[in-house]
């Protein structure tokens, strides 16, 4: 089932803007498929950084990891090598344990790709969940133009 | 919304197996979320590979490609470096001009992603979609032990 | 045989900055080694838009492209996830249809990588080597702040 | 400057298969040179487990791992999307502390790559050398069609 509505510019505060490399393209001439969730990860840390959090690879607490539960993505367009593209990224819905993040990916005004991304927050040496940092959620809340899900 | 049920291996007729490479594994130790969707992509081309199509990167006519219109992953369990795992590969849903495949991915008995990739069979030099080729459709038919959905 | 003396900063006229991605890295914690030669990709293309090139992607002919023939790195030292990190470009060698490009990977005053990439020039359709656009050759001239050996 | 003369494939008591996939090819049509590599990366995985070494991360010793001081590749010709390949793979030198590896890939009797990489052992925790295990030197030597040079 694909997002509708599809996500606009305007739901997103943060937009991280990235230039498509060779190595990320295919024989079709565009980034392949998979590379597109790489581009989520490399916006949530910017995101993460953006909030000022200690660390742009968790969501708060140094001693805790960011694990991917779910990963969802439409792809309405394709970038090709070299176009310059933006990522944007909002936190969606934030869970005891579990965040989940809208990412879209813009070319000037259109819209290439729609996903979403969960994350668990986890110790980094057990497997359990563990709550999100408050710290992240007031940084959130204060971020965000719309307010969580 | 995780895929419920899980997948089972008694789903599959056809399982690729793979061995973890170093490249493909980060800080965590584990392999990063995007590459489990090029696994996919790998599993596929072997799938079609095994239907016998006239080239593994198509549903059939070597003049159309396969676009991706939609990836979704649940990420159960984790796999590391050098683990031996293996990617089932089914096909879910055959409609028109596109088809849903459903994958899954094992560590033994252990399933540690389920996930699905809807493809639009086009020509390679329009963007707009075609029917899936009839032999496409035939060799799924024979092939699948669970009829497309 | 390592490069000696190996690269500094002041040999580069170009340097393209970048952070490492979290992709990018290993188990070990820093990035894998191959790619560093991703990084040197990246890194040319961005110098050959500096020069004003027709298209980042060749040395300046649409119809030709550059194939690399040879590629050769030191390891000094490991960038590791979200490094800011600078790769060097300058040209080093111009022949009649090849180029070899050298490329040093610094964090701060630190030299990571110490590497050359050798590229021939060719049409896109035939695999024979054609000669470097004059242009291309003048530019980088007029470029570099040590003339090519 | 190239490797001369050029590998045969007579000089491999190892080789691994593997088969191009479509994440490691370009607009090219054929392999981003970097995952050359990486090929390499995974071939010596295969070469470690071939001998036998506890782990096929390392030269034997479970808290040391292998450092790439150097990696250098000759590009005769281009694997392309779907090819069936072999990395060959053998010990060219083995020094106190380090060890360099040959590599070859070949499509069929055609030489596409040739290359070598210098890894260096080191304890997994401190940056210094640390000799190589005796029980890998006796384990090449036993296994090398010809002595290591």
């Amino acid at each position: 089932m694909p997002f509708a509505p599809p996500s606009t510019r305007a739901q997103f505060a943060f937009l991280h803007p990235l230039r498509v490399r060779w190595a990320e393209t295919d024989p079709q001439g565009i980034v392949f498929n998979a590379n597109y969730f790489m581009y989520f990860d490399v916006a949530v840390t910017e995101y993460l950084r953006g909030l000022a959090t200690p660390s742009p690879a968790s969501f708060g607490n140094p001693d805790e990891e960011m694990f991917v539960v779910n990963a969802t993505a439409d792809f309405l367009g394709s970038a090709a090598f070299d176009d310059e593209i933006e990522v944007g990224v909002r936190a969606a819905r934030l869970g005891r344990t579990s965040a989940t993040m809208r990412y879209a990916i813009f070319r000037g005004e259109e819209l290439l790709v729609d996903g979403a991304m969960t994350y668990v927050n986890a110790p980094r040496t057990a497997k359990k969940s563990a709550p999100l940092p408050q710290s992240f959620i007031d940084k959130v809340e204060a971020f965000e133009v719309t307010p969580p899900e």
